[in-house]
């Protein structure tokens, strides 16, 4: 209060006047003390003598009748907070009138002045009437209880079904019992950027084994992929002259950002559609820097990058390859490299070393997350030394943000080194996806075919897909988001199913169950309805369901595992949550 | 290699002919066992079979023989590794041509493709020429002895004076507990976005907890302060029509990224200079949406915005202020929230709440960083609900990234309470900044002057400048990084110390002893020789050395502290050494 009444003092010449001691004294003085009431002039009830005097200040006083409106909104306010005496609230209310009127600073709120909240609101009002506007669900993951999580409600449990933790590694024991250690030894945060206090040798780890993973001389960890994907891709193509970007017209948000941000020009082609993307490249210049940018697994839809042949045709045409690989590593190929990896599978297992000649050779640069399927947070990219260190060295977002804490950066390499030796988790995943796709077809429920481990669920409005998520929760204590618009196109809203290892059978049949109730109370759309209307999204159309990217032979591996018979995959499939289950976490 | 095989086997007549079974046996038999080994033709030693007919075929022959050199490379980069057998270093070779020559796909290495590898290189040998090029230091803070690290050898510790774990709250073992516990329930990730499956009532709580800090309604997290502006200032000003960017010429990288991406016109004032801030303002149409961006403490030089007198002019014309208090949120303010909660010190420390009529409430938009003082990770803004949640609703760096871990999150929410009622640390921290600049004014060893926590002791040079850093770390045992280019402008090349309530007085004389040595050694210039050259990056200028933001009677409230006497600022220095290391960390 101190500091209030000096700075008042010197813009008034009431307050210059009078010392800070009697200025206290007027402030806790009653008005009706003072012997200046006049009966009817002022608000004095309860007031102190310096409110009392202020109403009559030419200044303050014309104030505080221009803000009678907002000085009741603001005493309802502090009605709901600790009670203060109202000579305190009027030093509130003072400064309160300082930021809001001419008074006593010398500018005015002007009607001339751009609207600010305006645009909020009418933004905001864009959202709600398009059904886009989005309500967080208060989900809180339970590790011990995986894959259940409690809502806001503490007693109230559900089962999640579209988190992106794909393998539940967000509650590997391995894992938690490196976090709790690094935690202990190195504290809470980096206290730094990697350049300044900030970089560890755990950093250099995780670079090294991210490396590794990937086949690639070097890797360069960042806050998240989105930063990976927008930093990198923006500063690769504003340091290779005109250059030109080919982007899947799929591809994600943060490589869309990366793109426009580079200020290079830019050629969208069709979603995995190899002859418009050679049309395109042929219209460029073989001398001219290329990147080819796309996805191996597209995250909304499941669909799966012709990544071997984009390389060709990168080759053909000079261009370099970025593949973001964000919802594969961890669950594809024999170290849960990914798709790339995935598809020279035997030779990786055997050959797991860089230039072994697989496809992951062909691409330039690879992006993943540490926050999916290895259930931490963060992002990254491999690829050559010196392109690495180019982007180490110029990318602001790398350069200019605090580092990843130890903690964090020691759990996502457990987390690596973990799945490049366990192939359990990915295979149990996939398993699970393979019996609730089966149950949802069994049912005309409207799965989007797609080879890999995403289940979404065709629903095709926006409205009634939240209204199907929101039942879902609210009656079958089942959690999976509705996914609307702009994450996916308006008319292809879905439920975006993720099985996980910790899925047994039984949540597989009560989930299976649960739609169908919520299918024939909302009365929603079949897959043979959508094909009776010519197809949605890949729903109904003549096309034959991609076979899976795990094929059957690889699946078998899981044989190998202790304590499994796969006899059927439903057995493999409760086995793997009891074995889950049965980990205990020490630490 | 099954997959390997079946590949080949499409692009040659040979393989295809020929069974996986019958390849398989060619690839174990011997070559000189085949009965096909002609005297001197291909290199038979230890292959086998099927790499000798490949030497002969005239595809793989060809390219065998194009590679020699590199597959000698590739055959000393295997004999680090696990020996293979030369068969499979075979199909290693095969696939590593693939990618590599014309043979077997259709494309060749085109000499007129561009040369990616060319301008990587150039832009790192740019690095080294301007002496910018960075090399991270292995740095491992270690939380039970803050403020010491190990680096990449175990076994030798230096003490950090550089971190931005300004209060030492990366150990405070309040924070440390929380997050074990919150690691234990809710495990390492949040496993989604924050609509998809990763928002917990932890995000809410911290949100809500930052709302209160900075006096506004509502605030919202990002990965990062870096992500935090940039998708902010980003998003915001491309929602306001023909929106005109007021930005700090001193601004930090992260709001300039965010002002370029916006694509709105940017106008930049000199640094804190509010003339030409309002003949700029003025310049623009009263009806223009107009954003203020600015700093409260400017991290580098420890320099201070006019955060009032600049609302005042955002007012006056209509404007809206963006402040950036990265590097004074938990440092300044009675409940540490930030410069502008400082400026009305008294006032907010009796009445911490929304509209009190501090500073505080003349900001429009505040940003912050869970990652300096607060010792964690990640950044936020706060402002009024509208805007946060049009934020919330339209910025893709916010909506398209994984959320930070409850663990994270539960770790800053705890920091930020801790810190609203603990004063301890950020005055010990101050009494500790003090002390140090007292010293280095003794020796005349120059600093930036400055009214902040930061001490930027002036170099002056980007060679000299490392090499004084390098000195430290290997002569002495203390790590202060050398800051260069760009984060500083050339010729304000410096030691950028920042003390912390964990440097006592024996540390403090130390480092003085040690930077007195380093300048004497390589004949650094003192602060009294930059005067006689006129002065430097305001050091040995006429101008009156700033007073210190913390005010003396500020500082005094340490004493309330239970088991200390304040008799001289060292003694409160050496004290809260001691009560920080007899925290007993308990999980």
């Amino acid at each position: 209060m101190e500091a209030a009444i000096k700075q008042f003092g010197r813009a008034c010449p009431f307050l210059k006047s009078n010392s800070a001691a009697s200025l206290r004294k007027l402030s806790h003085l009653p008005a009706h003390a003072t012997g200046l009431v006049e009966a009817g002039v002022g608000n004095v009830r309860g007031s102190s003598a310096l409110f009392f005097m202020a109403q009559k200040c030419p200044v303050m006083g014309k104030a505080l009748a221009i803000r009678s409106k907002n000085y009741l909104h603001t005493s309802a306010r502090l009605a709901k907070r600790p009670t203060l005496p109202l000579n305190q609230a009027l030093i509130q209310e003072n400064h309160y009138n300082r930021q809001q009127n001419d008074c006593p600073i010398n500018h005015s709120t002007n009607a001339k002045h751009f609207d600010y909240e305006a645009v909020y609101k009418s933004e905001l009002e864009k959202k709600h009437q398009d059904k886009s506007y989005r309500y967080f669900n208060n989900i809180n993951r339970l590790a011990q209880k995986f894959p259940k999580a409690h809502t806001a409600n503490l007693q109230e449990e559900v089962t999640v079904w579209c988190s992106n933790d794909y393998l539940g590694m967000g509650r590997n024991p391995s894992v938690l019992r490196t976090m709790h250690r690094t935690l202990h030894k190195y504290g809470s945060g980096a206290g730094g950027t990697r350049n300044i206090a900030g970089n560890s040798d755990l950093h250099f780890q995780l670079e090294a084994e991210l490396a590794d993973l990937h086949h690639k001389s070097a890797a360069l960890v960042f806050s998240s992929c989105y930063v990976a994907n927008d930093a990198t891709l923006s500063t690769l193509a504003s340091k290779l002259p005109d250059c030109v970007i080919f982007s899947d017209a799929a591809n994600h948000a943060s490589m869309i950002q990366g793109i426009r941000h580079s200020g290079a020009k830019k050629m969208i082609f069709k979603h995995n559609d190899l002859k418009d993307l050679e049309e395109k490249l042929q219209s460029v210049d073989i001398g001219i820097p290329k990147i080819i940018a796309f996805e191996s697994v597209y995250s909304m839809s499941g669909s799966v990058g012709p990544i071997d042949a984009i390389c060709d045709l990168a080759k053909k045409y000079g261009a370099i390859t970025f593949l973001d690989e964000v919802h594969a590593v961890g669950m594809y190929g024999p170290r849960g490299a990914g798709l790339a990896e995935h598809l020279d599978f035997d030779l990786n297992a055997r050959f797991p070393y860089e230039n072994n000649g697989s496809v992951l050779d062909k691409v330039d640069i690879i992006s993943g997350t540490l926050g999916k399927a290895f259930g931490v947070v963060g992002g990254y990219i491999a690829g050559s030394s010196a392109l690495i260190d180019t982007i180490r060295s110029y990318a602001p977002g790398f350069i200019f943000t605090t580092s990843l804490p130890p903690v964090i950066v020691a759990g996502a390499k457990t987390s690596i080194q973990y799945l490049k030796e366990s192939s359990y988790e990915r295979q149990a995943q996939q398993l699970n996806t393979r019996l609730l796709k089966e149950h949802l077809a069994n049912h005309d429920i409207p799965v989007i075919p797609n080879p890999s481990h995403i289940v979404p669920v065709l629903v095709g409005d926006a409205e009634t897909c939240k209204i199907a998520s929101d039942q879902l929760l609210r009656d079958h204590k089942i959690y999976v988001q509705s996914i609307n618009y702009p994450t996916v196109a308006k008319g292809e809203e879905r439920l975006r199913i993720t099985p996980t290892p910790g899925h047994n059978k039984e949540m597989t049949q009560y989930l299976v169950d649960a739609l169908e109730t919520i299918w024939r109370k909302n009365n929603l759309k079949r897959a043979s309805d959508w094909k009776k209307e010519g197809g949605r999204a890949g729903v109904g159309t003549s096309k034959p369901s991609p076979k899976p990217i795990w094929t059957d032979s690889q699946l078998r591996y899981v044989t190998s595992l202790p304590g499994h018979d796969n006899a059927t995959l439903s057995s493999a499939t409760v086995n793997s949550e009891n074995q889950l289950n049965n980990e205990i976490l020490v630490y």
